[in-house]
């Protein structure tokens, strides 16, 4: 029930249906007794004892002293053995890759960050980041054997079942369908490899370490290049079925528009992602409505980026402001249709525009409570991503832990 | 885990967790042997025949030798025993309620469809609802108290947890907040009463027993006097955190639009349900641009409805078309912007409005494949309710029988 859809993946320990809901616990809390246990399944004592015993003697946990007493002496807890295995998170943006290593019980080993451009194709950029990932193993004494999942984010549209990018805008240069699985799986032949898009692994990061973690149903927006959602429901990611959900940079707010990369008029994301507030920005320098954007224009090579405007805001520059009021505003509408729609708890924005400045969360909630419905809104809690750039690598370590256990077929 | 959220309602059984999933099994297949169970969950055909034989001890299923051979002697199958109990279906309308008495293999013993006016209150309507249900029952010999649930769907926003409406536009006069759950547990102390909004019913309906029955996530639409929706994620009606998930019909659709009744301009209800369209059918009987409406509207002491508009578009009116294309596409409009944020694989429109024409649907589809991303459309299909007005009565039968069996408390 727990890993639907995850039954062609060659998942490492196939377990009996009580086993795998006994890990689920123990990788989401740090202090977990057999009593825990048999009070979240509804199973008896002897039952969780049979079950935890196995798990023992498997190498998969342990037992330690460490519970809190309520009195009495201290309770047996269980917790992932340190050496039990490995798993690797990897997120990778059109720039560079995070990289971490961690074990079960979730401390991370290790951890690097790199620079590569992705549009340099595949087999460049997969083979650096496998080198990485290796040479940083040995460093540590690990086995490359006992690495058991590795959970990877990419910018683009991503076909889940088949670990592979689907025509990704950003990635050219053979990315489309390219077998990125069957690449890690060469040098790590007992870890299942596990490919999603960056926004869904972002919105599983603060799913499970972050904002969202009391929450069973929130939107994680990243607005950058482009602006695409996360979705938890239920607490889960909702991929959809085809693994497009929460594609809402295209969605249409302005039938006139202009004309969007994607070849539509008035896509959300050609009113309100980065590069079109960095043109505005452009043109306002161009025709003297910010002498501010003008001055830094001169600077920067005749550059500005949607940070500058946002620096230009906070300097007091009007016509900067006004930019980002605007495509605060924009994405906020299209925010309300999905509140009214969805009614999550937690909207969290991300991504590099979303430290443009605080004018931008302003007004990004003005226009989704402007058009929500007041019972939709009631509880709605609109934030910038507190974790920020680490969503993604908490996220892709996430992603791996979650498909390394599942029901044997029987 | 099934029935999460539902803990502090007074469930009739408590069972042990595999007792349940096998429960749950058995009322979604008439044909279910031990080998099934065993094979669903995982768990030995020991296990699963000691469970089974608690469950026939406790009177609620039995034994027959009615499966399907695949060689030798026909496996013995489970099923619920049809004297263990009886759920009841409550469909509410705004001027009218059907209802429908089942044991729990599922058949229906009998029904009923009986004219109300909610605008009366709840007292009154709800008297005249138990007192036709009472009726049924002793009519049938069968005992008040093994009615062991009671599904109930309402023409409004619903509290789901607290079995009330709130503050429901078309149900004035007390139902804000009105104890519907505690008026039926009066006569049936031994049922579980589980109120929800109609479309959500309509929604549940259409996944057990209609259209959606092999879909995971879709979206049901009900276009009447007002436009609402359904959702179904991972094959459970997503209600969202405050229970209004799918109020779509308050979306903003036009900002120089006509005045919704809830306030603001230009919502997707005010421009495209129901008195929306009478209301621009009347207008160009008025203005002298159609003849058909002018002639129908004078025989009808100056009234029209959707469907004449419908009959008018269907006899080559080309206003009215105008009146059924705007519609359409302005909902599909809308659907689109869900399309790509939830990539559904369904979407079924129903309410009065839906039998309105072929126009209406071709618009609808043709709004959502204008604006919706290729991969998320790849598998779209977009369709009238087959089930039409039995969805309702389907779907409070299954909300009853869901909400049965859980898990008891450790």
């Amino acid at each position: 029930m727990l890993l639907n859809g995850t039954q062609a993946l060659n998942t490492p320990f196939r377990l009996q249906p009580l086993q795998v809901e006994a890990l689920t616990m123990l990788r989401r809390g740090t202090q977990v007794s057999r009593t825990d246990l048999a009070n979240a399944t509804g199973y008896s004592r002897s039952t969780i004892t049979a079950v935890t015993n196995e798990l023992i003697e498997l190498g998969i946990i342990e037992e330690t002293g460490d519970g809190e007493s309520s009195g009495g002496r201290r309770p047996r807890v269980l917790r992932f053995r340190p050496d039990f295995g490995y798993i690797v998170g990897i997120d990778v943006g059109a720039t560079g890759f995070d990289l971490a290593v961690a074990d079960f019980t979730g401390a991370i080993l290790d951890r690097a960050t790199c620079a590569i451009d992705v549009r340099e194709g595949p087999e460049p950029v997969l083979a650096l980041i496998r080198n990485k990932l290796l040479s940083k193993l040995t460093a540590g004494g690990l086995s490359q054997d006992k690495v058991y999942a590795i959970g990877i984010g990419v910018p683009g549209p991503v076909d889940f079942a088949a670990g592979m990018l689907i025509a990704p805008p950003i990635m050219p240069g053979g990315w489309d369908g390219y077998p990125i699985r069957k690449y890690f799986n060469i040098p790590f032949p007992n870890a299942v490899v596990i490919v999603d898009n960056d926004v869904n692994v972002m919105a599983l990061g603060e799913l499970r370490g972050g904002a969202g973690i009391h929450h069973r149903h929130f939107i994680f927006v990243k607005v950058g290049t482009g602006i695409g959602a996360g979705i938890v429901c239920n607490g889960v990611i909702h991929r959809g079925v085809d693994g497009c959900a929460g594609d809402i940079g295209h969605i249409c707010v302005d039938q006139d528009g202009p004309v969007c990369h994607c070849g539509n008029v008035g896509c959300l994301e050609a009113i309100a992602a980065g590069p079109a507030i960095a043109a505005r920005g452009l043109d306002a320098a161009h025709t003297n409505r910010s002498a501010v954007l003008a001055r830094y224009t001169a600077a920067q090579d005749g550059r500005l980026t949607a940070i500058d405007i946002g620096r230009a805001a906070a300097e007091g520059d009007a016509a900067a402001n006004e930019i980002i009021q605007d495509s605060g505003r924009t994405i906020g509408e299209v925010l309300a249709t999905l509140v009214n729609f969805f009614n999550p708890s937690v909207i969290l924005i991300g991504g590099g525009v979303s430290a443009i400045g605080h004018q931008f969360l302003a007004a990004i909630r003005r226009g989704i409570l402007h058009r929500s419905l007041p019972l939709a809104t009631r509880h709605l809690r609109i934030d910038i991503s507190p974790m920020g750039v680490n969503a993604g690598i908490v996220g892709a370590l996430a992603l791996a832990m979650e498909h390394v256990f599942a029901v044997e077929d029987t």
